[in-house]
């Protein structure tokens, strides 16, 4: 009956994130920059080119040479478009030139061709000002060759292959995918698809996570269903320490005797922490079975969900090499009063309305439908209290996939 | 030589929703949930069951009747665990239950077992004033069977797949793919892969756009480099009409001669604007070719992932049918001054440090690399100037894809 000190959610986040490090999966396989979508960079990637890999214009126009130039109109001796190296300038001449064309050789400035007057020999008269190195960009300004593009341990989105694309790439070099052995237990959870049966529900974890996981570069080892009985999870553990990198359940952590993962873990495996300073999810269970990690979530959907997205999603990435797990949080002005000072932090399902932080009505860990509602997650830390108008941090969903 | 008045963004948002209203595609297809994640809901979800389906217990603990309770200790006449379904409670005892159990009939109270005394005859003392309905999660509470759970035009992700399934769901009414001709225009591109060219650089468009339509539920067809010659362009759009909702092509939509996309949708399409109130991006032309709408990107890749991100992404999900194809934006103080008053609105690639937008060093539309650096993008509306500290929108890149 005694109450374990609850363990804060920083301290729990570290200790996963020294587990990782402990872990971190050594190997890599290559793969074509059209399949990395989602994976991890397993090495630097660097520049091989220079880019631009040319001076280039950024404007259709005219180049000149301004060091030699009179300020008379100049004949067009030459048109250079992208995709053509272009003849080295005619002294005495401009050239006719397009947006991404490389400058000719001899010209250091570009007028756009709004600001020009063709005359009817052909020639052009510039009406401006003109500076040196206007209109060009410069070969090299985005990158150097040789430059680090991409550190190893960068998440690979649409922007991070088209870096490498940009460079010429055709393949990566990623972190294989974490294998994560999912396991759902509790008697009352039936597959979605059969016939309902009192006292039971259907399994959703299995769907939220499986999908997660998938977001985050994991392969998912579906280990289905488990009763709660001690010697059947126990088995079961047992059976799956071999493939998994990490051994993901919901379920079967709270104190009572029907939780038995806590109980195995306790009594067959090495359990670091339990009983998380944390609402939703304060019975999150994390520790080794063998040599494997084991994250137990509890089985209530708001709870699975907080934990996995705030915790195992970290834990998960760490292990893959990502550095910066910390997902992007903004301060918002909070649309609710927070009178009350609690002891574990909160996490609140809430959308912003207005740019204020709207609650979704029902923040039991029991309902999963906020979550659908809602855009992202309040936190309030441990003791805090809020007027309306005061700002909180917000976390986006978004950055948690 | 006329500058044509540039089109407000809002004006160009408001032009393609109603283009994409105009088209909505129609047909839907029946998936296994396990296979709609990034897709859209085409038919409302309506709940078949309550939610919780019994009423059930938030903790472990012992289930009684307050309203015949005379505050004596009770024996414990059953066990309910969780999958169970119980049998009534009988008068004058208590049911030992576990979280999630179903509460039996006849009990209107569970009282956690940290607040109980445990006799030395097995019947248990309550030692805590007890309320009516405590710890009990009634049926329904988070749901009523005939309530619309997801409404059609939602996107659906991990929540949303697992709200189907704790319904019991295994297949979901998704709208089709929209089919999405990809189309990179610049006699300058080379693919990835193949040898560097003078006045060449490798195509970076492509890779960004086929993994962000992807993102996005699109099915691309991958149309390959075209070179800026209006009789190829023609002849290809003319292919591609039949087979695409949209096509989608990047470069060739500035002022020049060799912006033949612009050309060709002028002379044999039907332009609805082009030139916008933005920066980057400018040069975006949207229109029609036939009856398939057309939205040129310009082929910078910073002005081809912003307009893409703001405009572009908007359209293919209202095409899906979603309404609320807004991202989510926040205020942020700004750690940069920007005295300037610009005419155009810009989007500046930012990173947060410490709650503050840091602007990238180059924000030049040519520059790739700092999206990959950044967090998101800095919106600054025509005219308006700021100083550092100020406030301004912030829609984290998350939030676009």
């Amino acid at each position: 009956m005694s109450q374990n000190p609850l363990m804060p959610v920083e301290e729990a986040l570290a200790s996963l994130l020294a587990m990782a490090d402990a872990q971190r999966l050594p190997e890599s396989e290559t793969l074509a920059v059209d399949q990395a979508r989602q994976r991890v960079l397993a090495t630097d990637l660097v520049a091989t080119l220079d880019l631009p890999p040319w001076p280039n214009s950024a404007m259709d126009g005219y180049a000149l040479n301004l060091q030699h130039w009179d300020g008379a109109p100049l004949p067009v001796a030459q048109t250079v478009f992208a995709g053509q190296p272009g003849a080295p300038l005619q002294p005495g001449s401009c050239a006719r030139i397009f947006t991404g064309a490389p400058v000719p050789e001899g010209a250091d400035c570009v007028e756009m061709q709004e600001n020009v007057e063709l005359l009817e020999d052909g020639r052009v008269r510039f009406t401006q000002a003109l500076k040196t190195g206007q209109n060009i960009r410069p070969q090299g300004q985005e990158n150097r060759a040789g430059e680090v593009l991409l550190q190893a341990g960068k998440r690979l989105g649409p922007f991070e292959l088209a870096v490498a694309a940009a460079q010429g790439c055709t393949e990566l070099q990623v972190v294989r995918r974490p294998r994560v052995a999912l396991l759902s237990t509790g008697d009352e959870l039936l597959e979605p698809g059969t016939p309902m049966r009192p006292g039971c529900i259907y399994n959703s974890n299995r769907t939220l996570l499986r999908h997660w996981l998938d977001a985050l570069g994991c392969e998912v080892i579906d280990a289905g269903i488990l009763p709660d009985r001690p010697q059947h999870t126990r088995l079961r553990l047992e059976r799956l320490q071999h493939g998994a990198d990490l051994i993901l359940t919901t379920g079967g952590v709270s104190a009572g005797d029907a939780d038995c993962l806590g109980q195995v873990l306790r009594d067959s495996g090495r359990p670091l922490f339990w009983k998380l300073a944390i609402k939703p999810g304060k019975p999150l269970t994390v520790g080794y079975f063998g040599q494997v990690p084991v994250i137990g979530l509890p089985g209530n959907p708001a709870s699975a969900l907080v934990t996995f997205g705030l915790l195992a999603r970290a834990y998960l990435l760490r292990l893959q090499g990502v550095q910066e797990v910390a997902p992007l949080s903004v301060e918002v002005p909070v649309a609710f009063a927070w009178p009350k000072a609690g002891k574990r932090r909160e996490y609140l399902r809430a959308r912003l309305e207005n740019g204020r932080a709207v609650l979704y009505p029902n923040q039991s860990s029991g309902v999963l439908l906020g979550a659908s509602w809602a855009d992202g997650l309040v936190e309030i830390v441990e003791g805090r209290t809020l007027q309306a108008g005061d700002r909180a941090p917000f976390i986006p969903f978004s950055e948690l996939f």
